[in-house]
């Protein structure tokens, strides 16, 4: 076993490393003054390494991950993680879910400032008013991530980026797609900055998506699965399109309608060369 | 309480609406004699009757549905049926769910036969490949229900039409989309008879799905999660195309990728007016 950490198992609850997983897990700011976030699942831990994040530390209960192939103890390693293992008790405490398997890793923060998003002549962004299901967080950035879609942002957040669902959910793209966070007004005058046009997607229109151009810079809006798009998002967009819909059930699932617009504008894009 | 049944609560396990109601739960043959199936569940048969579905018979059992508001069955008994009230231990022998809600009907057959599939002078339909997940058919009969397509047709189902999950996820849309299952044989003299164009979606072809003209009759195929689709039906199908894919991820959603062609299918009719 060349991947087994040479230093004695952290037993202790009161360890400082496993007071530092403890600060890490439950307070914002503490991550946010490091830069980390925490990762935890062999497989998500699988997803994000073969996303290419590097985690710099990897906690090991091996009490509770006996099963588990030791292939992503040795990738994180290589990676340049730290490797430790840790008591049951200690990993217990230090773990967020319930019925931990024995896996967390501190990973280099998997959102980015708006301002650092990455620089494009055509920028295509994906952004979600205040979406609430991780199942549907998750299937968007897997779109977004087939799509090759700039970034995707989340406004006025609900559920956060980080959030174990939604990493499981996005097969690994949450690592791969640059990904951030912020209020409506950060982002309209980001948007603004960037030189997007700002197409909100709501029933109450009588624009068809498929009717814009959509092939210049565009950001495209989705809103909560139970109310849509704010009204403030509403109101400053700069469009509002709509899909055609011919049938008795109320509405179109809020993933769905993000990827069919999305591939909309890859299709406009790939057709005009843009 | 005027929807409050007026006869006594069968009580007995061996009671013959008991015994009927375990032989339609638990023999597919007994189903399509008498052209029913049952829908389970106060949801469930609230999405029912809000699409349409005119259940026969309707079993309650009020220990098992004291919290329940009782529109659903005031609902039921307006649209023909008879409401019939269970005792706990005779609905508990009826009910196919662990843990039921008191709430059971047997309603008119949600499949059609493939030759009673509605004629359509341009028919666009789903077909589904030995799609496994509850809630990606689900979505799938959500988005076909939206976009206004003729039929969804399962080939090889894994998970059928009738089942729970399925009927929850479509949010009602199993019950007023046209669906139908059949082998690949049935399904491929089916398409050749109705003159559809078979396009297959599937990474491997060089075809981009907006490049093709998908205005005219055309059936959709998308296979199942693990495995795409078979190569029975790859073989068959007239075209096989794929969406573009920049991303890192391996693959798209299979309920994404069947709504983003279906969408450009409906775009390409409103477009051309076919």
């Amino acid at each position: 076993m060349p991947t087994d950490p040479r230093d004695a198992p952290i037993t202790s609850v009161t360890n400082p490393r496993v007071k530092a997983l403890v600060a890490l897990r439950g307070r914002r700011r503490a991550r946010q003054e490091q830069g980390v976030t925490l990762v935890e699942g062999y497989e998500e831990l699988d997803l994000a390494l073969t996303a290419g994040v590097a985690p710099t530390e990897l906690y090991l209960c091996p009490e509770l991950s006996a099963g588990d192939p030791r292939d992503v103890a040795v990738r994180a390693e290589q990676a340049g993680a730290q490797v430790h293992r840790l008591g049951r008790l200690a990993f217990e405490k230090a773990a967020y879910r319930e019925g931990p398997d024995g896996w967390l890793a501190v990973v280099p923060d998997i959102e980015t400032a708006l301002a650092d998003l990455p620089e494009d002549p055509n920028p295509l962004v994906v952004v979600c008013g205040s979406v609430e299901k991780p199942g549907n967080l998750g299937s968007i950035l897997r779109t977004a991530d087939a799509a090759g879609v700039t970034a995707v942002i989340s406004v006025d957040p609900v559920t956060d980026w980080g959030n174990p669902n939604v990493v499981r959910a996005s097969k690994g793209a949450v690592f791969s797609v640059p990904v951030a966070s912020c209020d409506t007004a950060a982002f309209l005058a980001w948007a603004r900055e960037r030189g997007l046009t700002v197409v909100a997607t709501t029933p109450d229109t009588d624009e068809y998506v498929a009717g814009l151009d959509l092939s210049g810079p565009t950001a495209v809006l989705v809103g909560s699965e139970k109310h849509g798009l704010s009204g403030e998002l509403l109101a400053a967009a700069d469009i509002r399109a709509k899909l055609p819909m011919f049938g008795r059930v109320d509405s179109l699932n809020v993933a769905v309608t993000a990827a069919v617009v999305t591939y909309e504008c890859v299709r406009q894009r790939m057709a005009t060369g843009a």
